[in-house]
């Protein structure tokens, strides 16, 4: 679908500068890509040099930027409004509400309006789905899960029995909600299985990367607050509580019952040990082991993680430490020389 | 279903103090949690003031432990007892036994008795499955694989052609077993894939975490021991072996042909490299790189990992290391006064 | 399939020293668990003694090595004409073409000659699977999604909406090609997704580990080049692209938009930052962390990673900071008399 600039701009809030308010607009790309007809936008300041050279009839730029070509479109976060616009340019198509020939949907399960089950999707008993909710190909729905409205399972996301979705969660594939935590007990060199009967709670608006695992609790809940973002291949353990709007990188894993706040964010293959409590704000590097608790606002990296600016001082150190040993070295050669001179003094 | 507390002792083998004999017991929960009708259990001692406050009806706890309130399980390891008290207190709904619509068996297959295969899991020809087993939705049992008795096949878990499966393995969702090991010899610049052609076998009691993989081995056998169990996200690459009552868990990765002895315990992000022997009993710390054989018995940590108590110190000066860097200078400084006054005098 | 060892060399083009030309080989074996009518090979010199005892019928070596006993068949490169040879005798049995009962194929996808869709698994509209492809149990091919000829997707093995696929490209169960790309907006402390409307591509002879996940593009494409090889649970985000010939072992993770040359080679559990280039053939040792740039041939480890040597000897130096420091110590109070006795005379 086309969108002329002056309904775009109307529509993100920005000012148009230039060009033709009825010119259409039919798809977004990148300002080395774009061409006529397109938008494009400027976020990262070190790309303003394509804006001379980009064939983009339109541009998102931040207020006081020159443009000089396309059209600009000012708006406070150009980046902010290109996640608008890709939305409003792209609509993603909606499969037909309906069960779909080859969905297995148990008799005992309730659908909302509008839901669309797809060939392969399986929806136990008394599973609930919301209004809208679309379950792709061989998506399975657990007896007694409930999901949310707007939400989408795709290919293959699973959700076991009994865990609960809110509103406009999203699962990419293969991602896994409710599976069993890691729970032994020993019997002498045996391990015996603790059933986990607690359950896993995505509150709304969470989207789930692909093969990613959310383990149900062993008892009570695993709970993921509202808008927390996960990428793939991460691993939440049993009984753990994410907080809001964090954003947790592919492959991290998070130990069973610890605790992360609201708005952290914890970078890719980062490990959190299990029993601990991370701060609201809290920032963890990349590959970085967390096994302490953080108090709010924490910015840590290393492993085991400590203060990122120190971790980066000592780091530098490292890099450096066969030249500090053949410095030692050195001193103990010379000081060994000076106190034999003294002693023959 | 409820127990009375006296059933529950005598199926626990508990020395019942205090309560109501015939007092109906429904559920588990953690002491702070559990209300009337619930049993609770201390295990960690440092949530002994609990005790005081708990409502829950009744509690395990070991020999000498003072209760005032609920009702006294007394047993040997509470938290051994808990888990066998989990499972008969929240005994797992077992599917109808049969074939469902839209479940997919080969003609040529070989089921069980009471086997259960849900919508949409597919069993391949020859395959066999064992008395009692249950395949969730989207299982996938490959040509002439071979599953034991008890086992539980969550939804999307995958075992392809010609694999293993003891008694009583569990399969949590979207675990793979089977898939070809990553083999390839070069042929000038570009890479031959070397068939896989051996197997994959889990023994009995093995359980598997979500989206782990466990590859078949080029030639021979991939083999994971008895009641090894691995949590999600988990890598076993081709011919590994890895011993009985291991522990390996979330988003490690054991690479080709390497040997895991009995009861290791190979702890979160950890990786160990191909081609080298972990003895029995040997405990590897989260994060660390396993570089080298270790003889039975040794604790490592570190990438790449050496003796954890080492490990230790060196952790600990690392972060130091910027004022160790000052020292050094410091040192040199005054060191080359001293020299200078002595070539004065 | 028995081959004749004539026959064998002759397809291998190997010259075979002793043994019946017509004796009979049905297939592979290592050295020491090789019998009569099976061949083995010697590549890893390590093995060698072995070749005195094995009871192999033939055995693949180089020029120049003395076999006493099972015939020899000489090449060039003994583990390259091993892969061969599997694949010789160890032909993967082909599931008959045809849509299978329980498969759902959309009327508006379509599919070329010999293409086997086996039960559960999905081809969306407008989709296309070239000749020959393989769609395994619980497959799913998205809407306008484009796969090669001569395929194969493993059971449950996920392709999403409009992904391209070359030929002779493999995806072990569980992998997932476009999923959505992890990219938000922040609006406050809200992140806002931006829709990921790129593709991936996969071109020729690529190979994809099981559960591995290869992230869709914003806009424009994620790529993958011809015969590249990525190992299990390996993440690539969005707009990444990887060259030709590349081997990315288990549990690595590429972060978005980041470019990797040809031939390189990336370790198990590795991590690349993202909006980095990697050169051509530059090995990264596992675990490691590449937070840059690095030129054509860089050899790198450690997280965060710089040149390999120099990491092996910080690494050593590492293990004796405690050592270090001691003689640091040990200096200043040496110093310290010089220096008094330096005062007092």
């Amino acid at each position: 679908m086309a969108w002329t600039l002056e309904r775009l701009a109307a529509e993100l809030g920005a000012e148009l500068r230039g060009g033709e308010p009825g010119a259409e607009i039919g798809s977004v790309a990148t300002l080395d890509e774009a061409g006529p007809g397109q938008l494009s936008f400027l976020a990262n300041p070190k790309y303003r040099p394509l804006l001379a050279t980009t064939r983009a009839s339109a541009v998102l730029v931040a207020p006081g930027t020159a443009v000089d070509g396309p059209a600009a479109l000012v708006v406070p976060d150009p980046y902010l409004a290109f996640a608008r616009a890709v939305a409003l340019l792209h609509p993603e198509p909606r499969p037909a509400p309906g069960v779909a020939p080859g969905a297995h949907v148990h008799p005992g399960a309730r659908l909302g309006d509008g839901v669309a089950v797809l060939p392969g999707a399986v929806v136990g008993d008394r599973a609930e789905v919301g209004d809208r909710t679309v379950l792709h190909p061989n998506a399975v729905v657990g007896d007694g899960a409930r999901i949310g409205a707007d939400c989408v399972l795709h290919p293959g996301a699973i959700v076991r029995e009994r865990c609960v979705l809110g509103d406009r969660v999203i699962l990419q594939p293969g991602a896994v909600v409710g599976s069993d935590g890691y729970g032994y007990a020993r019997d002498g060199a045996r391990q015996v299985k603790i059933p986990q009967v607690g359950i896993a709670v995505l509150e709304d608006d969470v989207e789930v990367g692909a093969n990613s695992t959310i383990d149900r609790a062993a008892l009570g809940e695993t709970r993921v607050g509202r808008g927390t973002k996960i990428d793939n291949l991460v691993q939440i353990a049993h009984n753990v509580r994410i907080g809001q709007d964090c954003l947790v990188v592919a492959q991290v894993g998070v130990s069973g019952s610890s605790r992360v706040g609201d708005r952290v964010v914890l970078a890719g293959q980062a490990g959190v040990v299990g029993h601990i409590a991370i701060g609201n704000g809290c920032v963890v590097g990349a590959q970085s082991g967390v096994g302490r608790d953080l108090p709010d606002g924490a910015v840590v990296s290393g492993s085991p993680a400590f203060e990122h600016k120190e971790n980066l001082r000592a780091q530098a150190a490292f890099k450096r430490l066969p030249q500090l040993r053949q410095q030692v070295k050195d001193l103990e050669r010379r000081l060994a020389r000076l106190e034999s001179r003294g002693e023959t003094t």
